[in-house]
């Protein structure tokens, strides 16, 4: 693993997601990595992310193996154009559909680990699927449809 | 629709919830209602909620249809029960499953509504199905499945 996250190489203005953008205060700021062929990122929920007293809500694994999956789909689809991340034009995804089967209350307090797997990359699209994990159990699993950004919905560069 | 929302009806050792939770002072308060058959809740997402500028970030999307899909989920059980919200035993609901598609970017800056259908009830199960709105146009569709919470789950009550 290098130091340096897939959410830290999306241009500045990209970098405003509440889920994973470095550029955003408030927000939760998720980083994923390369694990050989899996990415992984580590995310310790704040105490009011709680569904009851003593375990995580739900949107927050949601927002979690999302925003996950949309980073995971960039640095695939770098790995397989054989650039290095950071380089432009960016490759920056969103989310078409997601999935979420919640497998037993996710305990609150300690670190989760998300982990995901390449499962198709084909054009604009890569599916990603991901396990939610806490003290080595899986909490929770799903599969995210992430397609390139459209044009679009890509915020103007100012000129340099 | 009555003043008070589904949510307001869980019993306060229930209502610490991140995105529904009436006393989770940080959360996103989601109200949820009836409105005939249907059920419906309005949420203005905060200006941080972004996944770039403009738009809506997909987690809190997710978030919205899965607490509202709990809370319909309640409500649905109390009204095929023949009994009045907030009644005990408490029916209350965790999401076993849920799927998301964004059809379009979500708009930031106005109002979404978050319109629930209850599509079956069967036993300890409900499953719900939801759009997501902004002016009128649907902007994210979704299926939540509940299940009634596990009693190992439900907090123990003070006696009284």
């Amino acid at each position: 693993m290098t130091d340096t996250a897939f959410q830290d190489y999306y241009p500045d203005d990209l970098s405003y997601c509440y889920g994973c953008g470095r550029l955003n205060e408030k927000g939760l700021q998720l980083k994923s990595f390369w694990d050989g062929d899996e990415t992984v990122a580590r995310f310790e929920p704040r105490p009011e992310h709680m569904a009851i007293p003593g375990y995580v809500y739900g949107g927050l694994i949601a927002s979690l193996i999302d925003c996950h999956g949309t980073g995971s789909a960039a640095a695939a689809a770098y790995r397989q154009a054989g650039r290095e991340m950071g380089t432009e034009p960016a490759f920056r995804f969103v989310t078409a559909s997601l999935e979420v089967r919640y497998l037993r209350p996710t305990p609150l307090g300690v670190e989760l680990e998300v982990r995901g797997r390449i499962e198709e990359i084909k054009g604009r699209k890569v599916v990603i699927s991901a396990t939610v994990s806490a003290d080595g159990e899986v909490c929770a699993e799903g599969r995210a449809v992430a397609v390139q950004m459209p044009e679009h919905m890509v915020p103007p560069r100012p000129a340099s």
